[in-house]
């Protein structure tokens, strides 16, 4: 722990992380403490799971969480490790059991994880008291959290901004379109730090560039993109004020998040597309029904994010979710899903040629992008380089959130005498 | 040692071990020291060598040995390195040679390690010095067992045990009719604890309990079993007595093994079989040639194990051995290898067909278990659940056997001031 | 360090290395820095990089080099990392490109390193402070050499040695006929000490022994084989000792090499092959056009070495390089390259089918007995073994000199009193 205070001393803001941030174990074992095992993790979408007895499966190593709709009709998330013998109880990543049976020895849990029977035990054994182990989880609008902490972070403020942001998109009314999975060859922290900058979109994202204002930061914008970003916030002002939608990022550039000093690790916003794109699409056509209560399609994006695993752009037609997973100091497991309207069907409404390819190639040349900075930075002569003011400012920011939360972690160790 | 001597302490007999006894690389170092390279371990039938030159060789990692049958006729077991540059000899997994010739320099051993010759070497070079590193062997009524140990433990028990038992199946006249290698994702002792108890059957051995008794345990017993018993062991009795194959378990449920406190490692009995049963085959049929000095096919089904690393299921006509071997904390090889009597011959006397399918899918469905296990124990959250005294009493057994080796490992540390 | 001192002390000259030395991972950390980051490393061939902007990139793990002809004409190495947020530049392993851009962020660098453009930066960058990390470079007779060590040993005995020698082979004429990778399973000093001897030979290098005569060692010579050898000397005195073509070793046996008292770390010298061999091809026919200045076939061998990775046995009409990278204790990754002259074209002067297979069986062979070592020598019982004074002598000479630099390395980490 005195490693990690030295190192963290290390960091000088404005510059990337030292070396030893993405090769050291025990600070990825701290992170997993510290972060991932701290705070509010997005697991998947209320509507994997409608039904009671419907379940999903979220593996973060070396955990295994059950997803499942108790037959209350909530959601409960618990651990899917059998209390007898330690078994793994379900194998499937998706599915639908009124009673989850450990195939080992048949303990029999109800799906919020309730022991109901175990045969062959002594029949004095107190039931209550081996329940499948507890993970808390917070829905917000069809979105699903959990939280791997015993005494989670206060999920409030996230869930009142989610709220309100995110009900018009209609996530607890969809259906998933498509999932993805992506072995992403690459530490977490540069999965971020890719998302948290526009600087690279010119060379990189083709398709994106086309839809999208974000690429230009302050300073960069002609008077004439300035006026069709305010013409696009005007319009939304006066057509869907009322509804909540309106434009809530009208600036040039990205967003600003996270801030470290206000400890915000949520963020949504509400941004104008460029004129002619409808929805992020190949073309810009909308090339799905309308989601949630829209009622026109010129809505513009809803982005959301919460760190550390997840992030969504929404269209008026499709929304599309990225939920990050680390696999280790070198691999981020990364699953993208594409949600459309629930009465939206497959050939008849939309197709997946149309629906997948911005998002796909847009993910994929970022994976690309991460890769290639992972293996630089393994290499002994990497030093942390000087990040732009003008168009890296959200990496300083998440640099700068992280670095505080692991400084925390330090202090808690040390005030605990556990150094 | 005493991160070990505490983790022992950690242990409470009727529960599982605790979660670091599946994850520790020193605890397995220990393991590999205290128990893998202490015992005597099966490694395998001494006719798969039954000619002088003949030989094969089983790998214990990091370790190779050679098992060859000399000039003289008797086994003897060497380590599969050269004794000038270290190269591995013997790269098949079985052969003949009556010279074992180093690959890299032709430095020439007899079959019983003995340096022969070493071409290029100073003339005056002592050979009796650099014979092949020997390791311990005993063979009992066909079985071959090795010890890595410099000073091995007394074999003379098991061995007299096993003579009595194992005469009558004849493995020194049988003939290898297959074997099977698996890599079990779990740790050693999770098959162990899969293997001592039969809690587990009902669900997932469809076929094991159609011929066998166990899963039966005290208490769970209708008369009418506990009469299908006592007329197997009365009808043993008075047919087999004076051929000393006598029914040697008549209890319901598991014979008792290991004893922790009588350091029983070893143990056969003969055990009845379900009426109908001649045989562990799909639907009980004998399905080869009588093996060994069996007249007559009802003679249910004679049982061995020694730890760590062998047990062996023998019906009338065909025996079924299993060897384990650690490879790492989280992966156990497996050989299973099927027997015959020496004059069978396949397609004449016997098929494949008929005989693998019982013990192949009541192996394979132990290792899924086995996987799922290993998956479940790596959670985070995983702690010992209850055993159950009824059921799983031969487990607990099991992890009373261990955890003893594994403190007079540590006591033995200490006393030796290693610590 | 305190047990690489211990380690060392257990080194015994004329036997193999304690088994430690192929073990243990801070003895491999040590060699990577005190040898493999400290000497000169053959990288490839100047004629892998004719023309300004044409590179190449070697990897060594961790590092990854741009070896690239600037615009004023010279080679030039590079750290491929950019220096913005540390991605890979040059993905390829070799290609033209008179900008290296970096595919995150589009900062710009000549050939050379300098950084040219990094748009988005502020104006006020000091871009002269962030040209890519430069490596030391050497090119002696179109033979590349890098150092990775901030201040590189002296080259200059090398190269005067190697320009002297090499000159007559005309790499710098040469064109890169064929490459193949191999990932070796061995340790890097296993290699070395197959490359050292040629008491392996008779057994596993049919081909090899055919074309050369340095299977004999000293004392093993009969009479007519040294004839044949004074006979191909004298040969080559009168013809070309004008020429600087004089064969240079002309006992028996191989070359002395290395030399660990006078820090010899390369060699080169002129070899006789046996009669009716004018290449080392399968039938000892010459295959291709001759090379460089050499105007008759009849010029035996040249064999360049230089430690810790390349080795070069060059005939009259092809030149063969081995390029040694460590990957991990256990794993080498070996590229050899045939070279021929660069007027000659395939098809037309020379065919593949005739090129390779000589020195491509000769290889494939040693890496197998490599293998075999390594899993030997990873045996617990493994213990050194005596070396031949006879056969073995170059074997003892890399050990001494190994053990001598490592030894160098520990007594200044004390001396740095970085113990």
């Amino acid at each position: 722990m005195s490693d990690l205070v030295s190192l963290l001393g290390e960091y000088r803001q404005g510059y990337g992380l030292p070396r030893s941030f993405y090769l050291n174990e025990s600070i990825y074992h701290t992170e997993m403490d510290a972060i991932w095992r701290s705070g509010w993790l997005f697991a998947g979408h209320s509507v994997e799971a409608p039904n009671p007895g419907d379940y999903f499966v979220y593996d973060i190593e070396p955990d295994s969480i059950i997803i499942a709709r108790a037959k209350s009709g909530i959601l409960v998330a618990t651990h899917n490790v059998c209390r007898h013998r330690g078994s793994r109880i379900m194998s499937e990543p998706a599915g639908h059991a009124l009673r989850f049976v450990c195939p080992y020895h048949q303990w029999t849990y109800a799906p919020d994880g309730k022991l109901m029977t175990c045969r062959g035990m002594p029949d004095d054994l107190d039931k209550t008291v081996w329940s499948l182990k507890p993970v808390a989880l917070r829905e917000v609008e069809g979105l699903v959290f959990i939280c791997l902490a015993e005494d989670p972070p206060d999920f409030e403020p996230a869930f009142q901004l989610m709220r309100l942001m995110a009900r018009p998109q209609g996530f607890s009314r969809a259906r998933v379109a498509y999932a993805a999975e992506y072995q992403v060859p690459a530490n977490w922290k540069i999965v971020w730090e890719n998302n948290r900058e526009c600087y690279h979109c010119d060379a990189n994202h083709p398709q994106y560039i086309k839809a999208n204002f974000d690429r230009f930061d302050a300073g960069e914008l002609d008077e004439q993109i300035q006026k069709r970003i305010d013409a696009a916030t005007l319009r939304s002002q006066s057509r869907w004020a009322q509804a909540g939608l309106v434009i809530t990022h009208s600036q040039a550039g990205l967003f600003h998040f996270p801030d470290a000093r206000e400890n915000i690790w949520y963020s949504a916003n509400r941004t104008a597309l460029v004129d002619g794109y409808m929805s992020e699409t190949m073309d810009g056509h909308q090339i799905a029904p309308l989601m949630g209560s829209y009622s026109d399609p010129d809505v513009g994006t809803l982005r959301l994010r919460t760190l550390p695993n997840f992030w969504c752009h929404a269209s008026c037609d499709h929304a599309v979710t990225t939920r990050l997973t680390p696999a280790g100091l070198h691999q981020t497991n990364v699953r993208v899903t594409w949600l459309v309207d629930e009465k939206a069907r497959v050939g008849r409404d939309y197709s997946l040629d149309e629906l997948l390819p911005f998002w796909k190639l847009t993910s994929e040349q970022d994976w690309e992008i991460c890769g290639n900075v992972q293996r630089g930075i393994l290499s002994r002569v990497y030093t942390p380089g000087p990040l732009s003011p003008k168009k890296e400012y959200n990496v300083i920011s998440f640099l700068d959130w992280y670095i505080q939360l692991m400084k925390s972690s330090a202090e808690m160790a040390v005030s605990n005498g556990s150094v």
